[in-house]
């Protein structure tokens, strides 16, 4: 591929962006596409009351979506999205800052170098090939080398430094959340699974003698989880048929939306009295041990949820091996209510280790069999061994039009359309691991979905594109650093239109919401249902953040050795920052919370980027016979391990626990305001199985018995914790 | 080498064990030997009485310490010497029973295929090489590979089924211990460590305001730890001087032993005296702040030890994150008095992690290093080799007799002697590593040990006697398995010979304690200081539980591929046994308790073991083209990891915590017993520093301020908590 073949590339993709974020601006003013487009606001039902008049200006695309997502502060992002969203834009802020100074310190300093490392005639720079931008063009044994050495030095020390205002940046911002916020259910309770069965004695006792009799002071109440029986079935079903006609009904006479979750339309009675019947029809059952069917319940119970009197006490029940059977009395910290994942909490408990180990298994494979598709992809990238698979298409390709566009575009595509089944697979994978709540599930796929890439997309395209039988590779881990110098320049061309494609055109595509704005279509223009569509989708950080933590990657890999990445790279971070500044303010609505925990995997991912980055320059070091920078690389590696290390000592605790002064203040303060009463009131509805079972599908109304916790503020923040951080 | 040349080095071994145990049997039984065979008898000061007369008798061999040593129950075993003594007893049991097993399946069932696996004339017996009886005599595709596959799966479902009960037994003996024990102060009590300072606070203030605020209810008391200060050291070097002085008073006026350390000969005057004494000037110079000489106090304060009011307070202050800085307050459960490594506690908590990743870069430097003497060591098997670099021992080479030896006997016993260095050497590593207690500083070093171990023993003695190169091998991991099936058994002779030496030579030199014997007869006999030594050495975990799982390893990979090994390896376990259990009860003295936290260690090694057995199984029947075998090998080995995994599920948190219920059942029984009282006056004196600074010299004598703590016995033993085990 020549340097011309590239612009082409970048032509179409920069002409396609124009063409979709034109027709962005103009579908988001189209009234019957405020559901795609706004999904967040309608849920927060601020947006209905635009009025709906046509004008000229509707079909004009404008720039004023850019302009309210560039200047909305990060305050407000986290104010009506979650901590989560802030982190994950922080992810980008990274990004364009160091991939500025990258772009400057390789374009200005490293291009040249590569450019002229062999003396020999230029000819006119459109017709030159890539391979001359890259470090194959150096010489062996040049000294000019040290150039790259030190940007190596540069990008390293500078990505370190701002690794560490970030991480320390969000766990002040993790800290801050954690005291400021509303009272949280979910500091108050404990998530109890595997509870030894006696034969003389209801589970329910059991639970209450339990913590009675080892939390007497703070425990304050318990409820069973049980798992769904026939009987509940019913009910269930009984339920969603009253919704369906409540929904038709309220639809007809045109009522407010609002009311047709919380309240009967017809006879006035709230729709949660079904849960209280199903309660009732609970209670009555375990009156007795003598009845079968109160055995058989018993049976079904998986564990249950113990609330405390303080959040102190609750991570203290959480933390402390409860009964020396590790095995039995099983205790975590309880999920917020809208993030149980109610369905795995009926998993037996002596189960998920095993569930783990498989899914572990299952996904490694997976990881090798989708070799096969990549492969294929890079066998298009040859045009000859394209002819002899597809003889057909020997007129085409003698076109060289057709040709650029096959090799600079089509393979990466192919990639992308194949790479779309995974994040769902791995979030079913996810979901049969047993993680107690959606956010872990979530959490658990984007460490899935990010091995996967960095795996299929980087190393297979990189070792496939020349190497026949790819896993001879893994089996020589001596020689991989050189091999991989030998191999990532050469496909650099490959990695510059997957920028192009991959990355450019999925921002496209995800401001454009193409699914749903189809579904949308069919949905209003051909089957006539004029309501909102009621799923509001919450964001895909599971296949997102891997995605840009890849770019991260190829962005740090190639820095010095094909630099010409690095501006395409750098529009990529700038765009995806507006539009998904974009996204998250209107289209995806937080259903639950994960506190910033997805930091300490992006940093791990960077950190990664950063170690292979160097492995790869100590290959190419070593090939090009300089000795003295292969030594300084191996210094910088090490300083780069012991900086991850560092920071893991520093920070990652915070990530995974709260800790016990912040939680004391945080109960003092309730304490002395007296709403500590109330917070107990509240705390038992706040879990409610009935209510949350569909919680997926009805969360987008914010209705529910946990709805008290999210409307009370906290108004005094703390800025003790504040302080403790910044020392 | 032949069988014959075997049964000379099995010969000279047995001649020479008959020997040492006779000898032994002798020495044991002269008084002046006393103090290097009975020393933990001596501390404990019941062997006095024995009248020293001397008799014919003394002079003969006899067996009765085998006897003594074999009847003595496991109870008894833990009083006196401590439940991890118990714990390293029981490896030699389930090695016994499961080689037991592995011997009668291999050499009836394996042995007889393999001689007969290729058909040719054999010779006598006497004179066949050695290779005839391992797996190399069995042809390609032989049927018979079945035997081998139904032998693997025997010894390793019966390994799995006795590791399981072990680990069941010992973790009920380990609650056992915990509950059944005397008030241990170090349940109690919570090491601090990176204590913020403030610049107008003192130390002190600062620590109590913490606990107070946040564990007001719980908090004690607490003690600062110094770092030792000039004057200090004058303290202490006069406090020597006092102490040598009394000696010489004490041995010229012939008093018992006994005062002379805990109390001054002429003036009646307690050697604690100079503690209280610096501690009146600790408490003299902190009291203000403007004074420099206290500001330069509180730099050099590491830590503190914090005293809580129930056991359950202090692990909920070990367990939780105290403040939102995870490098701030860092709390730890703190070790044992006896236990502490008090030197190790001033280095500042900041450095640990640096200091952890140089020691394991150290560790594994020197294992890479230590390959030379092997590689050396592992030429001498070769004869011409031998001749061709000493020229000289040509002539010596030519008599049968000495290349028996040499090529048998030598190269085991240099090996031997090189690897005196590596125990010491992991003890300094793991002491620089920054442990706070003894104990876990041991148990670092057994791992540190257990991995050089298997790498330089085993992996290096198989892989450089064929492969010139080793660590070639090492970078094509997908080889490893067809490569060990190849060189282990060639390696097979090698391996016997070092069952003989190494094993039981190092039982001989064990039981005769030769070098405490030598040193003894030069101090007694030529010095003539006719007293007993007042060092006793605690057991040596680290070089011992690492050469037996070993052992177990090489019996466990050479079970069916040279199933000769076995009968040697089946006497080296039962003779350890016995020795073992003989210098547990009268050699070493227990300065610390570990409290079975060895076993998961072990587990470990032995499971390691297994799945490596494995590993070169499938490769042999990869080799042999036996896909039948492999695939069922497969499968054993996906049951081995499943079968750890459980095993660490269910049991391993036992050993890193103690659970909740255990602990507050304790407290209510000290409290409802009103003995309560009594320990939080003892607490403060149980953690001395300057008492226990010179700890392991003088804690022979079992004085200290923490002696009250282990006089009085807990008399109920709870058997609630072994019930919760055996659910």
């Amino acid at each position: 591929m020549d340097f011309s073949a590239l612009l082409t590339s970048a032509g179409i993709n920069i002409a396609f962006c124009a063409l979709f974020l034109s027709l962005y601006s103009v579908l988001r003013k189209q009234p019957h596409n405020f559901g795609v487009y706004f999904g967040r606001r309608l849920a927060e039902e601020k947006f209905r009351q635009q009025v709906d008049y046509f004008s000229f200006e509707r079909l004009l695309p404008t720039a004023g979506w850019i302009v309210k997502a560039y200047w909305c502060t990060e305050e407000e992002i986290r104010r009506v999205a979650g901590l989560d969203s802030v982190v994950f834009l922080r992810l980008f802020i990274f990004s364009i800052r160091i991939f500025s100074i990258t772009s400057l310190v390789c374009i200005f300093g490293v291009l040249p170098v590569n450019y002229h490392g062999k003396e020999k005639a230029h000819s006119h720079i459109p017709a030159e090939s890539l391979n001359v931008f890259t470090i194959a063009n150096i010489r062996e044994g040049s000294r000019m080398l040290w150039v790259h050495c030190v940007a190596l030095y540069v990008i390293t020390v500078s990505a370190c430094i701002l690794l560490y205002y970030e991480y320390k940046y969000i766990s002040r911002k993790r800290l801050a959340h954690i005291t400021g916020s509303t009272p949280n259910p979910a500091h108050f309770s404990v998530l109890v699974r595997s509870i030894p069965k006696s034969d003389n004695e209801l589970l329910d006792d059991t639970i209450r003698n339990f913590f009675v009799n080892y939390h007497g002071s703070s425990y304050l109440s318990h409820k069973m989880i049980y798992r769904k029986g026939n009987m509940q079935k019913f009910v269930d079903n009984a339920e969603r048929a009253y919704r369906n006609f409540v929904k038709v009904k309220l639809s007809a006479f045109g009522q407010s939306r609002r009311s047709n979750v919380s309240r009967c339309g017809l006879c006035g009675v709230r729709a949660s009295s079904f849960q209280l019947y199903r309660n009732k029809f609970i209670d009555k059952k375990k009156s007795d041990l003598s009845d079968p069917d109160v055995i058989e319940a018993q049976k079904d119970c998986p564990g249950a949820i113990v609330f405390f009197k303080t959040r102190y006490a609750a991570i203290v029940a959480s933390k402390i091996l409860p009964s020396s059977n590790p095995m039995l009395w099983v205790t975590d910290l309880a999920p917020e209510p809208r993030d149980v994942y109610w369905s795995n909490l009926w998993i037996p408990y002596r189960q998920i280790w095993l569930r783990k180990l498989a899914v572990l298994a299952a996904s490694v494979g997976f990881m090798f069999v989708f070799i096969v598709p990549v492969a294929f992809v890079q066998s298009m990238m040859q045009v000859d061994q394209l002819q002899q698979m597809f003889p057909f298409l020997r007129g085409v390709l003698k076109k060289s039009i057709f040709v650029r566009v096959i090799t600079g575009y089509l393979p990466s595509v192919v990639l992308l359309l194949s790479q779309y089944t995974v994040p769902p697979l791995m979030m079913f994978f996810s979901s049969i691991e047993g993680s107690i709540s959606r956010s872990s599930r979530k959490r658990s796929a984007c460490c899935k979905v990010l091995f996967f890439t960095i795996w299929n997309v980087f190393f297979v395209n990189v070792l496939s594109g020349s190497v026949i039988n790819q896993l001879n590779v893994l089996t020589k881990p001596k020689d991989m650093p050189s091999m991989l110098a030998e191999l990532v320049p050469k496909q650099a061309t490959f990695f510059i239109t997957y920028v192009l494609t991959s990355g450019w055109a999925s921002l496209c595509s995800e401001i454009l919401q193409v699914y749903n704005l189809i579904y949308n279509f069919f949905r209003k223009c051909v089957c006539c249902y004029w309501d909102e569509p009621e799923y509001v989708y919450s964001f895909p950080y599971h296949y997102v953040v891997p995605k840009v933590l890849l770019f991260n990657l190829l962005g740090f890999t190639f820095s010095i050795l094909a630099p010409l990445i690095l501006p395409f790279l750098l529009v990529y971070f700038c765009l995806g920052y507006l539009v998904y500044r974009n996204q998250i303010l209107n289209v995806y609505y937080p259903k639950y919370e994960m506190g910033g925990k997805l930091w300490p995997v992006m940093h791990n991912g960077l950190v990664f980027a950063l170690v292979l980055t160097q492995i790869i320059a100590l290959g190419v070091f070593t090939i090009k016979h300089s000795p003295v920078a292969t030594g300084f690389t191996i210094l910088l590696l090490i300083g780069t391990i012991l900086f991850n290390e560092y920071c893991r000592h520093r920070f990652a605790r915070i990530f995974d626990s709260f800790s016990a002064q912040d939680l004391i203040e945080l109960d003092r303060d309730d304490e002395q305001s007296g709403r500590m009463e109330e917070i107990h009131q509240h705390l038992l509805d706040a879990y409610s199985q009935a209510s949350n079972i569909n919680g997926s599908k009805s969360s987008k109304n914010g209705e529910g018995p946990s709805k008290w916790f999210w409307t009370i503020r906290r108004k005094k923040h703390r800025i003790q914790t504040k302080n403790s951080l910044t020392r």
